[in-house]
Parts: C-alpha cells; sequence; structure tokens
C-alpha cells in the first residue's frame, strides 16, 4: 500500500517551505509500542460469545517472520525470490503441484523497496462448518444438516507491517466459520429464518431446537432474508479479528494494520465483504460488474467529520473537522476560506477562519489522508497507530466493518471467461476496470475453457501488467507512464463454478 | 404526509395485545410547547452572516392562519374549495391569469381529512440577486456582473401543523439569494473560484477584489467547481432556513415541520435539494432520470444509529441505538434476538437480550419510524417535536441538510415532452417512476407542442391518478386499491426551458 501511511505532520500548517517535508518521506513508521500497562482489552459490550479463535503456533514462535501464501509452495529459494525488490519476479502456485480450490488462479509480486516485504498476503481455502448444536450433542438430525461447507479468498493489503495482513489472513475465516456456526440449519432450511438464537452459543444443554422461536404473525416484524444473516455473520467476523488483533498486538505479535477483501461462496451466492482500499469487479461477457467500493479519507470524508464533530475529544488540539480546499495559512486568519463540514457536498465561505488546526481529512486521490496520516478509512488492526510527534490515536476514525455485496451465481448462465476478479491497490493504481476487463477477453481468449491454467495466467498478465518492465531507471508501462511499485496482488475466481481440478 | 408522524408510544414495549394502539390513532399530535424560559436560539458556531432574514408580516399577524400558494389566486371561495376534505377538488393557477415562470405545471389536492388543512406548500419564483459587492458599494464593475436572476421551485409537506411549511414556502428562497449573493461575479467567471472570500459580508469596506485570494500553485489544492459553490450555498439555506425557525418557534409561529424539495436554476444548471420524502425525476425521451432520494428511517437507520450510539444521552433511557426485526417480549430476555447496530447491513444474533428499551429506529416502509414518533428524517422545523409521554428531543436525529444533484440542461437537446416532475409522498405513496412516466407520454401526446396548458393538464392528471375517486366509502384507484388520502402536490417542469408564456 504505497504512500498510503505517511510518518505524518512535521508541521501541521506550513508557514513557507515546508510542505514537501511529508510527502518525500521513504520510509513508513512502525506501529508505536504502548507503555507497559497502557492496554486494554477492547470492550465489546454483551458479546458474550468466548470461543477464543487462538492465533497459529507458528505466529507465536516468529512474531515478524516474513512468509508468502503457503499455497504458493515456495522452496526456500523461491521464498528468497518472491522477497526480491529488484527482480519482482511474479509469483504463482506451481502449475504441477496442488491446485488451488475452484480453479482460482493467482499471481502476486513484492514491491520495489517501499516495505522490506511484501506486505500483501492471501488465502484460499474450502472451510467446513460443523453446527454448533451438532457439536454440543443436541442435535440427532440427519446428517446433511449438520454441517456444510463454504469456498474463500482472501487478499489482505497491509501497511505500516507485514503482522496484521498475516494474521487476518491466517484466522480471518475462521472467524467467519465461527459464527456461521449458529446458522447450518437455519440456512438450509427454506423456511423464514427464526429471530431468535439460542442463548449463550456452545454451551451445552441451552441449545434446543424449541429455542429457536419462530416469527410470530401477530406482530409486525422485518423481513430477515438467509443472505442478511450471512452478511451479518461475515460483518461480526471482521470485528471478532479486529478485537484479537487488539489482545494479541502485546508484544508485537501483530504489527500495522490492513485492508481486507474477501469472498466466501455459499449455497449458491458469492459474498464479498470489502474493508479497504483493494477492489473486486466481476468481468461477464464483456460486461463490468463492480462488486465492491473503496474506502477512503476522500469516500468516507462526512463519516470521519461527523465522528470529530460529535466526539471533539478526539481530535485533539490538532485537528479541525471541517475541509478545506488548500492549507491554510497563518494570514489568511479572519478571512473566510471555503470550507465543508460533515453535512455538506458543496462549499462555502460561511464561517470566518479563526484557528490554524489541521483538517481531519486532507488531500487528494491516493494523496487523501485521516489526520495526515493513513490513507485508507476501514480494515484491520492499527490499533498503535498514533499522530506522528503525538499520542493522538487514529483507530478511533477507522472502521473494521466492510461492506458486503452478494452475486448469485444461480442467476446466470456463466461461460468459462466470466470471472470474479480480486486485486489490492496495487493492481488499481495504475489500471482500470476497462483495462481489466480487456486483458480478461485477451487472455481467455488464448486458452482452451477447459484449461486449468488459464486463470492463473490472467492473475499473471494482469499483476505483469500493473508492474510493467524495468527501464529508465523504474519500472514502466507499453505507454511509458511508471508502473505500480507497490505489492500487488490478484486472484481470479471463475464464475462456471468449481473446477473440476480441485483435489 | 400521512402517517409520517404520529402521537408515539403509548406503550414502549408491548406486552400483549396492545400493539395496535399506535397505528390507530388517526391524530396527529400538535408539536408540544416547551415550558417558558425553556427556548434557546440554537448555535450555530461561527456564523457571522448577519444577514437575518425577516419573517413576512402576515405570518407575525396570523400565526396559524389557512393558506395556498399565492400563484393559485384563490378567491375566498376559491380558498374553501381547496379546504373541502369531501369534494378534494384538484387546484392549478387559473388559465385566464398570469402563468407560472417557465411555463411550469401545478396541481394540488388536499388530504381526505387527516388534518384539518392542507400542510402542503408549493413556491415559483423569479429571483434576483443582486452582487453584495455591489449592494455595499466597492464594485463599479460593468453591470452585466452585478447580478442575475434564478428560477425557483419549491415543494414543502407539512407535518404537525403548517406553519413549518407555509414560512419555508415563505422564506428559503431568499435565503438562497442571500447566500449566492457573495457569488455573483465569481458564478459568472469562466476562472476557477478562489478559495477565500471577502471577510465579513456586507460589511463596506473590506470586500475589496484584491481580498479574493488566487489559487496558489505551490500548494496542493482540491478542485472547487462552479457547481459546487451553488450547492454550498443551497445547503447553508437550508440551515439558515431552520435555524430561523428555531428561533421564531416562540409564540407558536412555526408549528411543527416540513419536507423540503426545491429546484434552482441558474446559469444553464437545474439544482434539485431534498430533504425528505417528496421525490424528483426526470423524464427525458421516455428514460427515467431520478433526481432526489427519499431521507426515512430506514434509508438513514445507520446515521440515527451511530448518532445514537456516540451520543447515548440522546436516547434518554427509553430507546437503545440497536434494530431488531420486530418488538421484543419480556419472556425473550436472556435470548439472541437478532438485531443490527449502526455498522451493519445484514442481521446477527451476537449479543443476548439484557434489557426491553425500544429500538430508535423501527417499523418498514411507511410505518418506519424514529423513537416511534416521525417517518421522515430530513427536513425542517420540528424544533418542538417530543417523544409522546416524555421530555425526550427528536430534533437532534433530524438533519435539514438537502441532498443537492445538479442535472446541466445544455448537455442534450430538449424536446417538450421532456419534464422534471416533483411530487409530495402523496403522489409517490400510490404510484411509482414508470407509472407516472406512462402518465407523462399519455397526457402530453394529446396536447400541441406549443399549448401552454399542457404542463398543468399533465399535474392535474398526475394528482388525479393519485387521489382516486370517491367509490366504496374511500377513494379508489382505477384497480380498485385505494389512493392517496394524504396532501398531493406536483409541479411539471418543462426542460425545454422556458416558455413564451412568462410574463
Amino acid at each position: 500500500m504505497l504512500n498510503r501511511v505517511r510518518s505524518a505532520v512535521a508541521h501541521l500548517v506550513s508557514s513557507s517551505g515546508t510542505s514537501s517535508q511529508r510527502s518525500k518521506s521513504p520510509d513508513l513508521p512502525k506501529a508505536i509500542s504502548p507503555p507497559p500497562g497502557a492496554l486494554e482489552t477492547p470492550k465489546s459490550p454483551g458479546t458474550k460469545s468466548g470461543n477464543e479463535i487462538p492465533a497459529p503456533q507458528k505466529t507465536a514462535e516468529t512474531p515478524v517472520s516474513f512468509s508468502r501464501p503457503t499455497f504458493l509452495q515456495l522452496s526456500p529459494g523461491g521464498l528468497r525470490r518472491a522477497d526480491d525488490h529488484v527482480g519482482r519476479a511474479v509469483q504463482s502456485p506451481p502449475d504441477t503441484g496442488r491446485r488451488l480450490p475452484w480453479s482460482t488462479g493467482y499471481a502476486e509480486v513484492i514491491n520495489a523497496g517501499k516495505s522490506r516485504h511484501n506486505e500483501d498476503q492471501a488465502c484460499c481455502e474450502v472451510v467446513y462448518v460443523e453446527s454448533r448444536r451438532s457439536i454440543t450433542g443436541v442435535s440427532r438430525e440427519p446428517s446433511h444438516n449438520q454441517g456444510f461447507s463454504f469456498y474463500y479468498w482472501g487478499l489482505f493489503d497491509g501497511h505500516a507491517g507485514g503482522g496484521a495482513a498475516e494474521m487476518a489472513s491466517r484466522l480471518l475465516h475462521r472467524h467467519i466459520r465461527e459464527q456461521l456456526k449458529d446458522l447450518v440449519e437455519i440456512l438450509q432450511d427454506p423456511l423464514p429464518p427464526p429471530l431468535c438464537l439460542p442463548s449463550t452459543p456452545g454451551t451445552p444443554g441451552v441449545s434446543s431446537p424449541s429455542q429457536l422461536v419462530s416469527p410470530q404473525s401477530w406482530s409486525p416484524q422485518k423481513e430477515v432474508t438467509h443472505d442478511s444473516l450471512v452478511v451479518g455473520a461475515i460483518e461480526n467476523a471482521f470485528q471478532l479479528m479486529d478485537e484479537q488483533m487488539a489482545r494479541e498486538r502485546r508484544g508485537h505479535l501483530v504489527e500495522g494494520g490492513c485492508c481486507a477483501l474477501v469472498v466466501v461462496y455459499l449455497l449458491g451466492k458469492m459474498y464479498v465483504a470489502n474493508a479497504g482500499d483493494s477492489r473486486a469487479i466481476i468481468v461477464r461477457n464483456g460486461e463490468i460488474i463492480p462488486m465492491s467500493r473503496e474506502f477512503t479519507p476522500e469516500t468516507e470524508r462526512q463519516r470521519l467529520q461527523l465522528l470529530g464533530f460529535l466526539k471533539p475529544e478526539l481530535l485533539g488540539s490538532e485537528f479541525t473537522h471541517l475541509e478545506f480546499p488548500r492549507r491554510v495559512q497563518p494570514k489568511e486568519l479572519g478571512q473566510r476560506m471555503l470550507y465543508r463540514d460533515q453535512n455538506m457536498t458543496g462549499w462555502s465561505g460561511r464561517i470566518e477562519l479563526e484557528d490554524l488546526r489541521f483538517p481531519l481529512v486532507c488531500g487528494e486521490g491516493k494523496k487523501a489522508r485521516v489526520m495526515a496520516t493513513i490513507g485508507v478509512t476501514r480494515g484491520l488492526g492499527d490499533h498503535n497507530l498514533k499522530v506522528c510527534s503525538s499520542t493522538l490515536p487514529i483507530k478511533p476514525f477507522l472502521s473494521c466493518f466492510p461492506e458486503v455485496r452478494v452475486y448469485d451465481l444461480t442467476q446466470y448462465e456463466h461461460c468459462p471467461d466470466d470471472v470474479l476478479v480480486l486485486g489490492t491497490d496495487g493492481l488499481w493504481d495504475v489500471t482500470n476496470d476497462s483495462e481489466v476487463a480487456a486483458t480478461v477477453d485477451r487472455v481467455l481468449s488464448t486458452y482452451e475453457p477447459n484449461d486449468p491454467s488459464r486463470y492463473t495466467a490472467l492473475a499473471q498478465a494482469l499483476v505483469l501488467g500493473a508492474r510493467g518492465i524495468p527501464r529508465d531507471r523504474g519500472w514502466r508501462l507499453p505507454n511509458n507512464k511508471l508502473g505500480s511499485g507497490d505489492d500487488i496482488s490478484v486472484f481470479v475466481i471463475p464464475l462456471g463454478g468449481p473446477g473440476s481440478s480441485y483435489s
């Protein structure tokens, strides 16, 4: 995530030529360690799940180690090549080994030097969910109701360290599985879902079927769809993952934060959940269907400003919730510079400038920042992130909640060239939906429809097309513009369904 | 606005058969007068405009009088017919008199008895804006820069009394004019707007041209378009109108609140500003272009819940920011009923029910309510609105800010059948965009393109089609469904430009 976390405000308000100081800083800040004893376990009032998901042993043993997704099956030599900023070799799962589930294509490349390691991580799994009722021994129903599998893909774009992305890639699907355990019977039952779930999940003896309270027709009630229960489960899983990161940041197990873009395939539907600035699109018969939107200081400006307005203590004495079209100069005090507040989309000059506090949200496009520090407003982790030279925490302004979009695979007859493309911002910084759709068409048309390597070839083409080739002291695209110097990771998921090559 | 403000929570939590008590109540509550001395002028920190717009003399003399738009030119007998709930005669400007600006068509009808008078109001004006600089005598520039005119249409759908709608119909365009005075030269100058305006508007001597600070290229800055300045001016005008209502509610000058749907035509563009549940659509060559969206407890659920979560004191001891799919029963305490919080779009049963507080947002569709009271979440007024049997104010959850959409009239060659239709919810409750587009086609095709009465005929057809005819002890549509018993008001604005009939 190049340029998206900055070591922040050397001078909050520029007076003369100091404005370039911030943007030139090439180093990303390490998350600041909290003083001993200052750590709190974040409260989640009323949460009584108690189904703790332990961090994998490996993480505890080698807290800040470098790793790539296990499905790449990298040898020690391969790992070194994947970690080489100079060669920037594109990595994919080997042709010879176990293929990814669902004939998924994948490719990645490390950044051009902006961070020591590739801070993107990826996960692709088939996850079996056992009903909580069958686990607790209450249910003795036919076996097909006792569990189901979901397919899972996750892209995690880390910043300020790779720890959060690595942790999320290992654990987020387990949180999703945990949340789905309550829903195994409900999702397989065509009747409308019950509005009450058994109390105290996981406690034997209380989750009898009679406690699945049925809808009562005498009372008006909202429609609760099966889809909305899965969406709720994914939303909760993101929050629980974020809370686990908060607990385990002690001892540097978790560094920095990460964007998370996740797809869950369950019972005929794709649930695409995005928190951050990665992007998912479907290319179907040449048509582009956006499956996510990016969460940045610009797209979330009004949410951030509202929070700053309602909780001014979060702004300290350094920031104002107002936005200005450029930096305010001391000589402009007393004038009416144009501004926007949390309610406005237009600009107004209705109030006079009274002080030089820095705007909570500033900058445009890839340079937009919250508190002059971070350029993405949703994701996991970042519990230690502070404004530089300050103890002001940034986390309160970041949301761990994804937006989830649902795509019903059964509503359309998909052909082998219809795909869901997931990419981190390393891809999208230098290309757009239309160019990706053109590459989909160009690459897939050169492969037989049943060639199992075609989706990985497409992922590689997309990564290569965004990276470019080394020329004129930089990585350049065919049009001579700069290629992406960021980590780039791409999944290509064929919508035609799980391929025969899954083993 | 039938059914949109309810006299609220007789029993916040139902225990047995009391659930129908609320929805059967036919009477709308009067706004509760605050105790003497409890009134405050709302603070607008930093606002120094000082350009107070006085309420019209008439309002001060006859605070709760009944009136209809002056452009209807109603005689005393006509006013009585317009006020007749039984006959429900459709009202339009007379064919013989002065036509509305821009060949605008208009029709309205009173409700079927839900409130004493028609609580909708309307305004259609051409408004001249004189530059503040020419007013203060600073500017000596050529006369074409010293002012411009804008066309203005406003629909105001009152609730809990007609005072707010009447006040807004008389004054909101004057607030817009006041805000535009600063922009007269800027909007007529093709150069990018300056980022600073003269300090202290209206004060002679300080607003010299040299203080219109130009963009400085060395500092990165946001693009400020001319459009976004007009949008900001309209947003500010809505806020100032709302603040004026707060000041002048003392002595019952302003009753209740109102939705506001406003169109400003300025320099080739239509600015459509909506706060409430009225709706604007363009029908162009048969195609429908939505020009507004509705603001209701359902569409604004997450904004409302976030406010309740961040400021729990606004919920009192009666409400919870969580939403449940139906009313919670006492026997369900300790269970895990499905819920959604401010971050979620899906449903989850992650937490156990601990108390029986009533959800901040409840109900569906036209029955959705904030604090069991009001069914619309944006608009003007409502400063005295309280939860029934409580002193808990509802106004903090209501926003006076409109969403503004811009339509550039110069980008398309419009034919005489292309129109912008504005309607209060009395229209949209019983019809939809497609049916309105079909009526547009059907009615306009029966009139010559240059017939000046065609747009009023269309407005009448739309109002009649939503009202229906009296049959089977009710107002019924041709399909025998119930027609709208609400006040219905419709503007039809031809996009072909101002007609020759404007005088």
